[in-house]
């Protein structure tokens, strides 16, 4: 194969989940489409080196020093949501059911991956919720061991200070059915069962 | 989300295959890997519409006027594989079998999606068939309805001139158990039959 096609293919399989026959499939795609429309999707990608850094405050992914979210007055700034990784945001964005700030550790504390707390924004998180007006910090972080870990770890840390802290409940997703629930998720359902009127 | 990571996404989006999850997946992936590494796959892409067209001659991708096995010496100037797609040149170079020349149709006879051979590069290889040293040109298009009617609409016209016309067997994919072949590719590996020693 010619060689800008060799490049190409070779470069799109560095993606995840992108093989050498999905990489053919898409740059054979590509070459039967117009010019102005392959440039758009290279433009769009060098974009996100040339636009796109991290916001100085939480560590979301956004255009200025600060993101849309830090700096929109609108935001409850009484509470800090943190999540592991910036793409968590838009997810619990999309729920419509918070509208406070929002704090990205970048990690998990994982001492096999060799992760420990220093590797995380956690220091700048006990400062944030030092010095702001925060007066809770919700942690979203994923329900495995890594997750439940750091999460400890923070509220032991945050215990010391005068916010209140909380942890999204886990338990059945919506529409599933019971008899097809590992047991973990079961008993963390009946654990965070609550009245009803 | 921020407007660059929306484009982005919206663009990967145009591409088969890729959904709004793995558009996600894919820019997250991006903007956590190395400036330089993203800014190769963008120029990459973009290599695509700057270095890459056709061959004057065949219709294969080529970086110039013609492309690299029209102007290869060492390729047997008396056979011309006749293939709907360019991107079928390098599956049927990976078998190693052949050595002749290529003839790109353009796609196939198709009167459902309106395609009638004049939408096709039929004309040319009629020409080139005429007017180059050509022996034998090999028929290798998809052994599917469009293929089949393309096929012998090229039988009758090649008839008419001094060459031989042939086409690449039908049969049983190597590896594959008779028990799971469909009748029609057990009748073609029938009638294909050969005689051996």
């Amino acid at each position: 194969m010619i060689e800008p096609l060799e490049r190409a293919i070779s470069e799109l399989k560095k993606l995840p989940g992108i093989g050498q026959k999905t990489a053919e499939r898409l740059i054979f795609h590509l070459l039967t489409r117009d010019r102005e429309e392959v440039q758009k999707l290279s433009r769009a990608l060098n974009a996100l080196t040339e636009e796109v850094g991290r916001c100085e405050v939480c560590g979301n992914f956004s255009t200025g020093d600060t993101c849309e979210i830090c700096s929109d007055p609108q935001r409850d700034r009484g509470k800090i949501c943190v999540v592991s990784r910036p793409w968590d945001i838009p997810k619990v964005e999309s729920t419509g059911k918070y509208d406070g700030l929002y704090h990205v550790l970048g990690g998990l504390i994982n001492p096999i991956e060799d992760v420990s707390p220093e590797d995380l924004t956690i220091e700048d998180l006990i400062h944030r919720a030092k010095n702001e007006e925060v007066e809770e910090v919700i942690l979203a972080l994923e329900p495995k061991t890594e997750g439940e870990s750091t999460s400890m770890f923070l509220v032991k840390k945050l215990r010391e200070l005068d916010v209140e802290v909380s942890q999204i409940a886990q338990g059945i997703p919506v529409g599933r059915e019971l008899e097809f629930m590992d047991k973990a998720t079961l008993g963390k359902a009946f654990e965070g069962r609550r009245g009803v009127d």
